[in-house]
């Protein structure tokens, strides 16, 4: 039996997309809207203020397509506190005009081997700013869940351990030829979601997204072994400027 | 043809899962609200006072993610009883702001091998406790279904029993390592709901779901011949608690 | 091209299910509930009238989880009166408050070998009461559709006759076993539903669908061959038992 | 590369399937459903009026199960008519009480080898009769769509030209034994639906659609090379009976 | 490892494809409809300014079946601009009577290998004329995303380069023996929405679309390593056309 890899686990995610329901929305009084959109406006703020402390991390962005419209990204030490963040936003007057298409629960994961013996995981800080990820200052996300395929000859977790390991290093090497201008996060979600991975990018430019994903795909990891579920792209909105940004009043 | 393994079968299962329909709920009055969650409360109470009787056990879970907002387990001794103890939530006036976006019809599953020479299941405390499960004191939960592949050269019932018999003992290994951390109760549901199993995980910490449903995926067991369905995790509510606990008032 | 094999086929069957629609029951006023519930127990009636005659059978049963809430089971000689009973159920005070979520059109279907050298199947009681079936007096039922495999080396369409002919007697052979326990009947639906067949079982103990499911599974046409839909599983109402059995009111 | 199949296109076809809003039917005034049914009634003379001419066909049928209630067939010389009887339905009164669940846009299609040397395709008086249908005079429809498989050794789009004729003749010698009972409108839908192509049987007795389905699913054609999407059956309606015999008001 | 082929990527697309909510919209008083449709003719021209600039593209079209009844296509230099015309829908007084059943976001793509020694892609013109693509003078509109295949032996990204190119060259082929009947837009979708490409033709003649598909599908790039989603087709609509030609009213 091929060894499980060691992982090292940060903060819980919550991918919490959502889409506006414009019926809803259009019949509401603007009096009604007004308490909407306010109540909304608090909670980002609440969300907003973990991100100067060392509890969470909190990201608003808009997304294209009909998929989702918002995303809130939440970044917690339990999956107790993942349900808090849903359960306020489900209390906000804004919460019945926002349909709940998709989500998704993992948790921080870094490869085991970066903890190096005599490292302590729990006070290193190049470990712990990954494992306890601040939000990217990078205006474009992408996101998608995948998991390894096992399928006939096609069979991650069947692979002898070192050749896992030497496929990984040459995925791992194309990843770091775009570190300067993708920012990714790994979430782990085996027994917490449906896939085994969230992988949540971060650019200026979302070309590369399109660029980075295509190169891995002929990556042997990708080509032979990734199987992909939705992918949803989107910008920023800096929670002082959602009224503004995300324009539907 | 390889023979199907003798089953020890106990309780029948009833995970029932449900979302809180947001704008029905907002749009309630706050009487109608009140008596919608005090019909809850009772019921929940009735439910939960299964588990002073040996006639079942009763637990009642909030979910993260979009797929469920709460979840109520139930394990009765017939079908009929899971019938009537949905119906029950039906008649609350909780009911209309309740969808049910999911459930699962099982029954409690031990493996016929457990039912020693000489021992009779019917009275031996062990096997009982076991067909009979209390809810575990534990306050994390995670459910998913699963079935074996029958798949070209990974069509697990096409294996002599003996090289199943080996697997599933390999198997076996993995989740005893995890006995202290993971408590898990099997539930057969070939001919009572789409796939052959329901697996339900308790543990204080959910990375233990993580970190078990890794190590097992590298099983071959499961690395050639398992396929999962949906994954949802979850935190227990004491039903004493349960009005502060799922705060949505 | 190995032979298609000669079937026997009696009354056509209609597995009409239903789901209450909680939120508009209990929107309803008492006497439009009344009136609904009135006018459902007269259909239920007119159903059931069926029974006294040769002209079909009819069954109703309450179903657990959250895919259905009950079922009405219907045989009738033809296409047109499956459309014609449910068209009769659309058009009750009941209708507006019941969900579609499934349904199977399907045939009565017999191995063709049955019909023996002179035997004349118009005429033979036997075959004519297993074409034109009684609902069995057992209180539990489970159904499920599925097809025959075709998938590279597991194409049941390109075995030889003779290999088929094989396999399907040592299938047969189980059902055989549980002839007590487990009535079963094999509806057609090549043409009429999604999926090749239909298989309704009947029993006193649904313990029984889970062991013959599972037993069969390991035989080879279930194991290299089978492909499965949903299942659903349930409690049989008498029609005059229907108010207090069916409890919604 | 295998070359591609001449074909010989004809007339677009819509396949318009709709199920009854049975809330909103029964929640509507009496008045309301009057003005409704006329409504739709005066677009099924309109729609039928066709058939008087040489620029269509039109038929209406009732579906059995839960899939669809009616289906309305239509072929028209192009698709923007398509797209004009679907708006004409969806301006008539009766639109609101009728959802969507299903469509098919495809074209008419006879094989090439039809237009033997010196036939002009436009003026033979067989092909044009088979290029634009008349709604054969046979009371039962089954509609299904299909694909070829194109699956590791089973693909159709692989296979030499003569290999594939060979199949075709002998999956057509089928066809042929049912010529008088089964009438057949195989229409292409690549590049218009999510299949490649849509079967529309009719006959007088539907178990020969059943027949003739599982007789073809031995063949290698099917055995091997074909997928299959969903099923419908149901019964024509002729449209002066439309209001006796879609029984709803 | 084979080489990711390199592209050019030039304008972001967003098919925006909405159903009529033909209940609401009956239901809105004439007053309201004509306020919604005014709004909506509105937006229209200001969506089809941007055709006289150089800023992006924009079309209008009227689809068949029951997927979509119509679809605005957006050519646009920044995903930010495509999110905002989706924004901009939402917030005329049509929004509400028009559903998303389906969207797509995608970069227009082409093979890198256009870009020749010497060309500089920026101002070349004929370059930029296929990145920054106006639409087509042709009415009729085709649309599916698709993917290559990774499925054992059929597994695309594991090709050598050379093979690959081979394929590619003698499928573009068959794409020029319809140049002058079907101009295709290919735009690339890996990291931006679930299929890794979108495939936009446009035609005088819709039966093109079924002949292009076709032979292409007997091409050994299509047969042995396409995978394809949805296919949606319907007829341009000229905004100064669309209150007559989207006739609803």
């Amino acid at each position: 039996m091929p060894e499980a890899p060691q992982t090292l686990d940060g903060w819980y995610v919550l991918h919490d997309f959502r889409t506006l329901d414009v019926k809803a929305w259009q019949s509401a009084s603007a009096a009604e809207r007004t308490e909407a959109w306010d109540s909304l406006e608090e909670l980002l703020l609440q969300y907003d203020a973990i991100n100067s402390t060392s509890q969470g991390s909190f990201g608003f962005y808009q997304m294209a397509g009909h998929k989702a419209d918002v995303l809130f990204l939440h970044f917690r030490p339990t999956v107790a506190e993942l349900i808090d963040v849903k359960t306020k936003l489900q209390k906000t007057s804004m919460a019945p005009y926002l349909q709940s298409p998709y989500s998704y629960v993992s948790v921080v994961e870094l490869g085991g081997y970066l903890a190096k013996p005599g490292v302590d995981v729990e006070t290193d800080e190049y470990l712990q700013s990954r494992l306890k990820p601040r939000i990217p200052e990078m205006d474009q996300i992408c996101f998608y869940p995948m998991s390894k395929r096992r399928d006939g000859q096609d069979n991650w977790y069947m692979l002898p351990t070192e050749d896992r390991a030497k496929l990984m290093r040459s995925h791992g090497m194309i990843g770091r030829t775009y570190a300067e201008k993708v920012k990714q996060i790994i979430s782990g979600s085996m027994g917490l979601d449906d896939w085994e991975w969230g992988v949540t990018l971060f650019a200026h430019d979302p070309l590369e997204f399109k660029k980075i994903v295509q190169e891995m795909r002929f990556d042997e990891v990708s080509a032979r072994f990734a199987d992909f579920g939705v992918f949803l792209v989107g910008c920023r909105v800096k929670v002082e400027d959602a009224k503004r940004s995300w324009d539907i009043l």
